[in-house]
C-alpha cells in the first residue's frame, strides 16, 4: 500500500494541472542516469552503439534495417523531451513517459503506435517491485523507455545477435511484439511466485501452526494481485482494438504474433482472477480452521470443568465444619468419598461421550 | 452519511416537483455571496475584471479572445438565471446549476458543452468536503459556476497569467479541459488521503492495539470512496462520447488533450475500486486478528483453569474432614501432596504442550 | 416480506393462466370506490370535472386543449374495461391496470406510449407502502390509473391551475413528464428516509447499546431498499430507448425535459445502490462490534479467573488436614500467607500487562 | 442436490458420446407410460382424441383448426422418435427430447419453433419437483411433450372447449404462448412459496428458538431458488430474439401476447433474484442473531463467575488452618466476614453496571 | 494448486520469451512416447494404421476419404514440429500443441480451424487430472493431439468402425464435433463428482461429525471447479462465433451438431456456476453450524458454571474456622445445609429455563 500511496501523492508532485506543463517532471523513484542504447540489424547487419545523450538517435538510423532505441533511466529530462519531441510526441504523451504511475494503454496514431505498460518483478526483499514501460513503434524504429538500468530486455538483444527464431529477417512491429512478450513474460513470473505463496499459505493453515504475521502474509497477496490486475486490464480492449482495426505499421504476417501476444495477455488476466479467487479461498478456509480451532478449545474447558467443579463441589462438602456430619464419622466415609467422586466422574464422561461433547 | 441524506431531503425543499419551478432555489448550504470574474485572453492580451453582479457578462466578451466568466457562490439566484437565459440555457438546465446533488454529466448541445461535476477536498475538520461545479463551454467562452468562493482555480488563472504552456494561444475547448483536470486533480488528492488512511489502519490492526473508533473509522473511509465513485462513474461514457463524436466546439488539435483527460478519469475511477478493494482487504485483516485474538484470550483461560482446576480438587480432598483417612496421619503426607500436585501440573503442562493447546 | 409474498399469491388469484382472461380482476389490495376526474385546459381555459363512473372520458374531449383523465381507485373493473377499450388497448395491456405487481415499463406503441411504475411512500405504520401506477399517453390526453385515492398529484393540478412554468401552453407529453416525476420525486422522499435509519442505525451500533430488534431493523432496510430498486431498474434502458427513439408523441421541445427525468431516474437507481453499501458497510461495523464486544467480555473473565483461581487454589492448600504441616503451626504463617497471595496477585497483573491481555 | 447431481450422471446414461445416438435413451426418472391427445379447433369445432400410440398425430390434422398433439410420458421411445422424424426434427433435437436436464432455449427454425423448459411444482413430500417440457410449434400445430401425466395443461384443455376469451379464432402461435404462459405460472406459484418459507424463517430467527434443521431449510430453499434461477435465465435472450426478429411462424396480431410473456419472464427472473437476496439478507440476520446470543451466554457467564470466584476464595482463606489467625477468635468474626461478602457483591455489582457487562 | 503452480513454472520453461523460439519445447508432465495413428473412412471403407513416426501422414492421405491422425505422446518433438510445417502452422500456432497450459481457444483461419481444450479426469488417487488437447479441422483431415496414450477417443474410433449414427457418411466436420463432445462429455462427468462430493460433504455438515481435512476437501472442490471454470469459459464466444460467422469447413447440413455442441458448453457453464453456488452455499451451512455448535458448547459450560460454583461457595461458608458459627452446631445444621443448596439448585434451574439458556 506503502508504495502505491506514495505514487499517488508523486502523481501530484510535478504541478497541480498536469495540462499546465512548464517543465516537465519525473515522477518516479528510480535515480538513474540516462543511457541510451541503439540497436540495429537486418537480415545480414546487426550492431550495438552507446549513444551519448545528447544527441538525437534518429540521426543514426539507417535506411532498411530496424532501429531499435533503448533508453534506460530517465533523470535525463530534457534528452528524453527532445527525444519525444523528434518522435512527434504532443505534450501529454511526453508526461506520460516519465509519469511512473500511468493507466496502461495502447494508443494508436497513424505513423506510430504507442504502449504503456508496467513490468514487474520481486526485488531481493521480495518485495513487488513495479516500473514503467513506455515503447514507441514507429515505421522501421522502436523506442523503448524504462525507469531502471535493470537488464529488462536483454535477452532480446541477444537473441537478436544470434538471429534466434530469423528475428532479423522480421520487421519494426515483430521487434515490438518482442518487447511486450518479455514484460507479459515478467507478468507470468510474478503469478507463478503468487501462486506459490497461496500453495504455502494453505499447507500452513491446514498444519495449524499460524504465525502471527500470517493475515500481512495475505494482505500481501492481495495487494500484489491487485497492482498486477490493474495495470494489465487496462490492455485487454486496447488489444481486440489492434488486432481487430487496420494498423498500417503491423504487417498481415506478423498479426499472427500479435494474436499468440492477445492469448498471453487473455492467459495472464485468467490467472490473476484464478490467483484472487484462490486467496479467497484461502481466507475462508482460514476463518473456518480459526473457528474449529476456537470450538476445541472451549470443548476442552468445558470438559475440563464438567468434571472438575462438581468434584470440587463434593469435596467442599465434607469440608464443612458442621458437628453433626455422620458420614464423617463412619469408618468407611473416606473411601465411600472416593467411590462416590470415581462415580461422579464416570457418569460425567459416559454423559459428555454420549452427547459427542468432544 | 449525514450530509448525503440532509442533501437528498435538501434536493426535495425547493418543490415537489422540479420540473413546476416558479422560482428557482439552490439547494446546498454554502451561504457566499455571488462574484463575477471576467479573465480574457489571447496570444498577447491577458486581464481580469471583477464585475458587478448585475452586469451581463457576455456583453463584455471580446472577439478573438478566450472570455471566462467565473461565479462563485451561488445565493444571487436572480443574476445567476439572467446569465443563464442569455446563455440560452433551458429551465432544468439553469435549476442544475443550483442543485447540489446533482448526478454527474457531460451534456452536449449543438452550440454549447456542458459538464456536472463535483470536487472533493477534506476541510479542516479532516471530512471529505463536496462541492457542484457546473460548466459551459460555448464557441468563445467557458462559464464555470461553483458552491463557495475557495480559489479552486487560482492556479489556473495564475498560468494564464503567465502564458504557461502557451496556454493563451488555445482556444476555448482547451480552458476547459484545463479547469476540468483540476477537479480531477482534486479527485486524486482526496484518493491518496484515503490510501493513505488505509495504510495507517493496516499497521493499526497488525499492531493489535485497536482504537475503540476503528470501525467508525474504516466506515468512514467506504463513505468518502463511495461518495467519489457515485460521482465520477457516470462521467465514464459519457467522457468516451464526447471523445468518439463529432463536437464543433471541440478542435482535432486539442482532441489530445481530451484523451490525456479521460485517461486520468479511468485512472480516478481504477484507484477507486483498488481503495475499495483494499478497504475490503482491510476489513478480512480485522475480522481474522479479532477471531486470532479471541483464540488466544481462551487459550489462556484454558490453560490457567486446566492447570488449577484439578489442583483445587486435590487440595480440597485432603480438605475433607472424615475422621479415618489415614494419609492426613503420615510424617510425610504433606510433602506427598505437594509432590502430587507437582506431578499434576507436569503431566497437565506436558499434555498441553503435546497437543498444542497453547 | 409479507407484502410482497402475498402479493406474488394474488397475481394468481384471478386465473392460472392470465392470457385466458374472462374476466378482469383487480389483484391489489385497496378496496378504493372509482374516481374519475377529468382536467382539461391550454394557455387561456382551464376545468376540473368529476365525471360519472358510467362516461367514457372521451366524449367530453376538448380539441385544442389537453385532456388529463385521472382515474383513482380500481374497484369499479367494468368502467375501467371500457376506457381501456375505448383508447385501443390490447387485453393483455388492460389486465396490466388491474395487475399490482406488474414489472415496470414504458411501452411505446404508434399512437399511445403506456407507463406502469409504482409509486412508494411510509405509511401511519412507518411500512413502506407500494401502489401501482399506470398511465397512458395520446396525442392530446393523458390518462392516469392509481390504486389508492390519496392525493398523490394533487401538486401537479394545483399548479396547472395556477399555470406555473407556464404549464399550461405545453402540450401532453409535458404533463406526462410531470406526473412521472411526482412519482420519481416520492422515491427520493423514501431513500432520504431510509438513509436516515442507516445513519441512526450507524450511530447505534457504534453507541453500543444495541436493542434487540436491531437485525430486524437492518432487514426492514434491506427489503425496502430491494423494492425500490425492483420497481425502477427495468425502467433505465426504457428511459434511454424513449429519449434517443423516434417517437411522435413526445415534441423535440420537451426532449429537454425527457431528459432532466432520465437524470432523476440515475440519480435514483445511483442512490438506491449507495444506499445498499452503506447498509452493507454498516452490517460489518456491527459484526466487528460484535466481535470486539465479545473479546472485552471474555477478556475480563479471563482476567477474573487468572487472578483468583490460583489464590483459591493457595487458600485450599492450608485448609487441608495434614498433622504434619509446619507453616501452619508458625506465628506468621498467616501473614506469610496474605504476602504470597499479594505477590501472586501482583505478578499475574504484572504478566497480565506485560502480554496485554486485557 | 441429489435429484440434481443424479440428473447429470444420467444425462451421460445412455452414451458417452451423444452425438453418436444408435438409440434414443430417455434420461429422466418418471416411468410412465405414453398418452398421446390430439385437441382440434378452430371458431366453430373443437374435438379432443386420444390417439393410439402407434399412430403417426400427422394424419389425423384437420386443414383451418389448430391441432395440438400433447404427449404425456416418454417411455415409448419408438413411438416419439417417429413422431419427430415426422415432424422433419434432426437427430440432436429429437433426443433432447428425452435428455429431462435440458438447458431451457428456444430454437426458431424456418417452418417450426422449439421451446424446451422445465416446470416446477412441489410434490406431496413438500420437495420441489422439476419437469422438462418440450414444445413444437409449426404452421397450423403444436407439439407439446411432458414427461409426467400430471395434468399440466388441463385447465388451457377447458379454456378452449369453453372458448375462453375468445382462443378458439385465435391462431397456433397463441396456444403456444397459452402453454408457455402456463408454465411460467407455475414458477410464479413456487416462488410464491419461497418467498413464504423465507418469511417463515425470518420470524423464526427474530424468536429466537432456531430448530436444528435451520441450517438444511436455508439450504434447501438457496438450492431451490438456484435451480429455477438456472432454468429461466437462459430464456431472457431468446425471448428478446424471438420478438424482435422476423418469425413467420407468428403473427403479427398476437406479438403483444408474446410481449406480455415476456413481461411475465423478467417478473420471474427479478422475483428469483429477489428472492435470492431475501435469503442472503436472512443470513446475515441469522448469523448476527447467533453472535448476539453467543454474547449473552458469556455475559451470564462472566458475571456469575465475577462475583462468585472472590466469594469463593474469602470463604477459602478463612476455611485456613493456620494457629494464629486473629479474625477466627473475634466474636463478630463470621458476621464481618458475610458483611465484607456482602459488600464484595455490592461492589462487584456496581462494578459491571457501571461498565455495561450485562 | 500445486500442479497449477508448477505448470506456471513451466510455461516459463523452454525460454524467457515465447516468440524468441529456438527449439520447441513440451511443457507439459508427461513422458509418454509418441504414436501415430492414421484413421481413415468413408461410407464403404474403413482402415486404422499405426503409422512410423518418421513419416508425414499427409502422404498415407486418400481421397474422398475422412482422415483423422490422432497423436497421443508429445515426447518426439521433431515429428510433431514436421507435422505442424506440413499443415502449413505458424510458430507459435505450433508452440500451442506444447504448451500443457494454454488458453483455451478456437482459432478459424481460412483453410483450417484449430481448438485447443482441455479435458479432465480423475486419476486413481482422486486427483483431478488436466491433459491439453489439440485439434486441427482441414479440408478432409482432423488432427488431433494428446499429452497422455489414455484412450480418450478410443470410443469413437470404436463407433467409427461400427458405423454408429451412420457416422462414416459423414464429413471431417462432424468428426471433429465428435471428438470435441467426448471432450466435454469428461466435463460433465467430473462435474457430476463435484456435485456428489458437495453432497456428502453437506451430509456431513448437517450430521455434525466434521472430519478435520473437511476444510482442505471443500478447498479442493472449490480449486477443481476453478480449473474447469477457466478451462471452459473462453470457448463461450470462440463458440457463437463459429456458429454464426461463415466458415467453409463446416457444412450448413452438420451446423445443427454444432449448435447441439454449443448447447453442451452452456450446459457445462451453468453447472459449473451451480457448483460453485453450492459450495457457497455449503460454507456458509458449515460456518453456521460451527457458530450454533460453539452456542451449545458454551451453553453447557455456563449451565454447569452457574449451578455449581454457588455451591461451592456455600460449602466453603461452612467451612470456615470461626469459632462463633452457630450454625454449625446446630443438631439440623447439616441438613439444612443440604436443603439450602437443593433450594439454590432448583432456583438456578428455574431461572435458566424461564430465561432458556439452555
Amino acid at each position: 500500500m506503502h508504495k502505491q500511496s506514495s505514487n499517488l501523492r508523486k502523481k501530484r508532485k510535478g504541478t497541480k494541472n498536469d495540462l499546465l506543463i512548464d517543465e516537465y517532471v519525473y515522477t518516479g523513484d528510480w535515480k538513474e542516469e540516462t543511457h541510451v542504447k541503439l540497436i540495429q540489424y537486418n537480415e545480414s547487419t546487426f550492431s550495438v552503439h552507446d549513444l551519448k545523450v545528447q544527441d538525437d538517435p534518429k540521426n543514426y538510423f539507417h535506411k532498411n534495417e530496424v532501429n531499435w532505441v533503448h533508453i534506460s533511466g530517465l533523470s535525463d529530462t530534457a534528452l528524453i523531451v527532445k527525444m519525444g519531441e523528434s518522435l512527434g510526441l504532443h505534450a501529454p504523451d511526453i508526461q506520460d513517459i516519465f509519469t511512473s504511475q500511468h493507466i496502461a494503454k495502447i494508443e494508436p496514431y497513424d505513423d506510430k503506435t504507442i504502449l504503456v505498460i508496467n513490468t514487474f518483478y520481486f526485488n531481493e526483499a521480495k518485495e513487488l517491485q513495479q516500473e514503467h514501460i513506455y515503447m514507441v513503434l514507429g515505421e522501421d524504429y522502436v523506442f523503448s523507455f524504462q525507469e531502471s538500468v535493470l537488464p529488462l530486455f536483454d535477452n532480446v538483444v541477444q537473441a537478436i545477435g544470434k538471429n534466434v527464431a530469423k528475428v532479423r529477417s522480421r520487421s519494426a512491429d515483430y521487434l515490438f511484439f518482442l518487447l511486450a512478450n518479455n514484460v507479459l513474460g515478467n507478468y507470468i513470473d510474478v503469478l507463478a511466485t503468487l501462486e506459490d505463496n497461496i500453495e504455502i499459505m494453505e499447507e500452513v493453515v491446514v498444519g495449524g501452526d499460524i504465525p502471527n504475521d500470517f493475515g500481512k502474509r495475505i494482505q500481501a497477496n492481495r495487494r500484489d494481485n491487485l497492482q498486477l490486475k490493474k495495470s494489465i486490464l487496462p490492455l485487454k480492449d486496447d488489444f481486440k482494438n489492434l488486432l481487430h482495426n487496420e494498423n498500417r505499421l503491423i504487417r498481415d504476417e506478423n498479426k499472427v504474433y500479435l494474436n499468440d501476444l492477445e492469448d498471453r495477455l487473455l492467459f495472464i488476466i485468467q490467472s490473476i482472477e484464478i490467483c484472487r479467487e484462490s486467496v479467497d479461498a484461502l481466507l475462508d478456509l482460514y476463518f473456518s480452521n480459526n473457528d474449529l480451532r476456537m470450538n476445541e478449545i472451549m470443548k476442552r474447558l468445558t470438559v475440563v470443568a464438567t468434571i472438575f467443579i462438581p468434584l470440587t463441589f463434593v469435596v467442599g462438602v465434607w469440608g464443612m465444619n458442621f458437628k453433626f456430619m455422620p458420614e464423617l464419622e463412619w469408618k468407611y466415609g473416606y473411601i465411600m468419598a472416593w467411590a462416590l467422586m470415581a462415580a461422579i466422574v464416570v457418569f460425567v464422561w459416559w454423559y459428555i461421550k454420549k452427547n459427542r461433547w468432544n
